[in-house]
């Protein structure tokens, strides 16, 4: 068993490190029965210089804040890293060769069930995005001296979020950030659009402000050099590495079709010998010299005192979601926030005014605002990223990957619903809950005023998984005092009386809607109970249960949304889960028809979730009653 | 009142005329108290020279297939639009008056509401992405001679998507497209990433292939010029045009926080008198020399002979998918399709090998995809996009817009849910479902078997508004007759007896898991109805409602999809919405926990939703039988 280290690796050592990755991809892959050795062979000589001679990564200790991080944007090449964490000693060849069995964590693509692993890609287009983050992080926050490498496949320079990445990674001037792109020439079905133009890459990249290196991505020493010369940039550098899919073997190398295919078992020991058969080399990937303290403190250092407002004052929930957010930033020296260029809208801005440092702008980029609140968590950050809510559906791919990363993420999504009025449908978020309602393990909120948010902003900065806040544009009533609670999960009953004919179910302004609602039946002499289910998800199934009840069986829900997925389908959910639905009669009021431009109030009734549809659908069901 | 024609026209009338236009924007903007006069007035002059000298259109007939096509990807600047159309004499100056008035076609942002708009915009960097795929339907199905021009905004360059479209564009040599960019150097918040760096933006232009062309935006004998030069490229063309926001009137000349503000009414006659007062020119904007018929047959115009299959036999959706499509090519000219470079996982690709020039592949852009489909859409063609259910998420805010426009889109995801096996999480389509449902105009289907795909991809071709069909990797059982027939909103009772305690509700893979778990409880004394929901939206209420009362309120639904916003949350609406929840003892059965990578059955196994958890959720619900 040779045993390599930084000192003493040569150039044979090297090729020969190199081929041992491709065996090893092929034996993994062929193994699994699938998988994608040809995309791990074409990048192994890239991956075997850096492990062996410019990564610095402790395998025992990855949370060491001084490690450089390793993103595999192109995260179908997982059998080449989980060969290098092989050939670093971190997994056995056993378990190597579960690769993509059920319950081994060497998955299909990287995902954090592997510790060495910061963040789930196989959804093209986002390690890159996502390595600006890490890099942003590592300059503007930690700063301290680790790199952030990201190997790229040719592939996906076609996704726009990677030009957003170049864009951003300029823009912050981020030298810490080593791109490699393994420009293989072919894809799934078909050469890329540019196949081995590398100058096309370079110049691309040279006009976003990076610094590019072009090589032949199987001349170690090529390799090597482009490195060498990557590190002594004041800019980003693309590494352009020309390079042969499934190189090394005469039937695999640069064809086409062979994409995503594992070798057969008749033709890998084949394969395996033109590559020099197995070798047992393993690589001393030198660790960071030193081991400091994370560089944030978590948890409340400061003082915490946020805006209050007095029951009867007018305010709007994106207003009070910057007040707190502000008033966090006091209290929590971790908490950072980014925006899509719409602060003064969103009013992320009054936390931007007042921690510029912990602030980041993203401009009009909800892919790479995404990818950086998910590098920012990954790096112990505790990130709040915000648009327009109908903008975040730019960003639900990031978002959906973000939960398979475990991501710690809170996103917060303003101009909710028709409410918004004149600007008309395009900028109005209508999907936004079905949209982080379905995401595995999300917590989705949704005030009505201005205490109650900046309360829920401050329960999400404690959350893990990803939360969303929904907030609205214009002023709404204040109803709560200063000091109520509203824990996640929880909702208020916020009208009630011994002789509710009837329950009313509404979040956010159609809270205010409700409440508008049960004082004109009052006059009629109907009685409703109107729930503000601010807690969307999780929902309070107790207290609308019992008051389903304690109403007859009688429910209006009324949302200012399209009608699918949203807290129509979770009130209907959250019954069908606690086998409550016997005797239930439900009225759901959402968004019917498409919207235009117009006042909020007209909007509203026009989508038939203002206060005069939702008293008609209270007198509907007491219509029908015996 | 001056009337101008293209011949007549001077450098003199062409900077009155862009004053008119600011004059306008102001006036509409003012008068609704909403709007983007400053956004406006910095593309005026582009306009006027614009609509003045180059664009060919008819407003009588904005059907005839030779007009050219204007985008305003930077939706915001709505009042120079719409002041375009008055000075066209298109609408009247009381028409513009009601630019964000509840009920006026003029609304925040431009949507097909107004004849001559094509799609609708105001999520930025969706216009240009649509502009190439209508330039693509130019040049490549209609082959005529139009040319498309997209207003573009310089915040815009920030997403991504516009890098895609830059991309696409030059690879498909779309000497047709034109776009302006109006380099105001201001977003909404702050100054662009690269403010009136022109070289910046012509740097990567040309990196990408295109034309570019720098000019001072407010020199209307530069703007000919530029137009004039772009005309003679035989690439995209990008104008990059220096301009001040708000340009004109001395208190909103490049002045940072005006963005989207309306001038004060009290500021709105100084304004005005800045620029000259008001006008009234008229243009004369030339029409197309002739009127061609719509170049493609639309309807079934030859011979559809589709592959059948016999009940027994075994084959995966997504292949029928492919089936399908080919044999609907053959029957109809107008069928066109698209794929994000995964045509041979989607099985497009048979499509591809059969139609080439009807074939077009969109490379890992799935955003791009999307705006090419809306493109085609437009001029009437009948396009399917493809990708996995999973990546369709990346363009959820061009599907989201594309509602808005009205357009006419079938997207199919195939690699639905746990059921992919190895590849793992981030390839699983969970929350496409969700995202389905919640558009506007929806009709989502989800086929079991591959008769049935087939079948339903025919039904699409038909359909109005966003169509989407969920298909599966793997081989399934063939239970249908290849001439059975599946309307949308319809569904198969698959199984029943006299005897049924239970209805199972099952779409796509659930249905052969539902059947064996129906075998094994038949073994057990246990008869259970099998329902095949593969009209998932609209659903089949009164066969559900029916089937449930049959036996006793008692049902199972199972999906390949997270518990929010799929099939089991669309069960319990149509219940809902039906008034029939009473007696209702619904258990979901639905992922939960995130996978990993395994065996197909294994990961159903694992979420809970195998024929094992079906069965043994049909058994609780009778252990509660009285």
């Amino acid at each position: 068993m040779a045993h390599v280290n930084q000192k003493t690796v040569d150039a044979t050592t090297l090729r020969e490190l190199a081929q041992q990755l491709r065996v090893d991809s092929i034996r993994a892959s062929t193994t699994a029965g699938s998988g994608h050795p040809t995309s791990s062979m074409s990048a192994a000589d890239l991956m075997a210089v850096l492990m062996a001679r410019y990564l610095r990564y402790d395998f025992d200790d990855p949370e060491n804040p001084l490690n450089d991080r390793l993103v595999f944007s192109k995260g179908h090449a997982s059998p080449l890293l989980y060969s290098m964490y092989k050939a670093a000693g971190a997994i056995t060849d056993e378990e190597l060769l579960s690769f993509r069995k059920f319950g081994s964590p060497l998955q299909g693509h990287p995902t954090p069930a592997l510790r060495w692993v910061d963040v789930a890609t196989g959804s093209l287009g986002q390690g890159l995005p996502i390595g600006v983050g890490l890099a942003l992080a590592g300059k503007h926050l930690d700063r301290l001296p680790y790199r952030v490498w990201v190997l790229c496949g040719d592939s996906e320079m076609a996704e726009g979020s990677m030009w957003e990445a170049f864009q951003h990674a300029a823009h912050y001037g981020l030298d810490n950030l080593v791109a490699v792109l393994d420009m293989n020439r072919l894809g799934q079905t078909r050469e890329t659009m540019d196949g081995w133009n590398g100058d096309a890459y370079a110049g691309r990249a040279r006009a976003f402000g990076w610094h590019a290196i072009q090589i032949d991505g199987h001349d170690v020493e090529e390799i090597d050099r482009a490195y060498a010369e990557a590190l002594e940039q004041d800019k980003p550098v693309l590494v352009i590495a020309r390079t042969r899919k499934g190189r090394g073997v005469s039937f695999l190398e640069d064809q086409l079709g062979k994409h995503g295919k594992p070798v057969p078992p008749e033709q890998a020991e084949q394969a395996i010998e033109e590559l020099g058969g197995e070798r047992s080399i393993t690589v001393e990937v030198p660790r960071p010299d030193r081991r400091p303290q994370p560089p944030v403190r978590d948890g409340f250092t400061g003082e915490y005192r946020p805006k209050r407002w007095e029951v009867g004052d007018s305010e709007a929930t994106r207003t009070a979601y910057g007040e707190g957010l502000k008033a966090l930033g006091a209290a929590r020296e971790d908490v950072v926030v980014m925006d899509g260029e719409v602060s003064d809208s969103t009013r992320a801005q009054k936390f931007a005014e007042a921690y510029p440092d912990r602030y980041f702008e993203m401009f009009i980029a909800e892919q790479q605002m995404v990818a950086t609140a998910v590098g920012m968590s990954v790096r112990g950050y505790v990130p709040f990223a915000s648009s327009f809510a109908a903008f975040l559906t730019r960003a639900h791919d990031f978002i959906r990957m973000a939960a398979i990363s475990g991501a710690n993420l809170r996103l917060c999504g303003s101009h909710a619903g028709v409410s918004i009025g004149p600007d008309g449908p395009s900028q109005m978020g209508l999907e936004d809950l079905a949209m982080m309602r379905s995401l595995h393990g999300s917590t989705v909120l949704y005030p009505c005023d201005a205490n109650q948010t900046v309360k829920l902003v401050r329960e999400m900065a404690g959350l893990e998984g990803i939360s969303f806040l929904r907030t609205t544009r214009d002023s709404t009533p204040v109803i709560y005092p200063a000091d109520e609670e509203f824990p996640v999960g929880g909702s208020k009953v916020v009208r009630s009386s011994e002789e509710d004919a009837v329950t009313v179910v509404a979040a956010g302004i159609t809270v205010h809607q409700a409440l508008r609602a049960a004082e004109e039946l009052q006059g009629e002499g109907i009685r409703v109970r109107v729930i503000d289910a601010y807690s969307v998800k999780p929902i309070d199934a107790r207290t609308l249960i019992s008051s389903a009840r304690q109403t007859a069986g009688r429910v209006v829900v009324a949302e200012d949304h399209w009608p699918e997925g949203g807290l129509g389908e979770a009130v209907l959910s959250a019954f069908a889960e606690n086998g409550a639905l016997d005797g239930l009669r439900l009225r759901h009021l959402a968004v019917s028809g498409m919207p235009g431009s117009g006042k909020p109030q007209e909007l509203l009734d026009a989508a038939g979730i203002g206060f005069g549809d939702i008293a008609g659908a209270v007198r509907s069901l007491l219509d029908g009653r015996a």
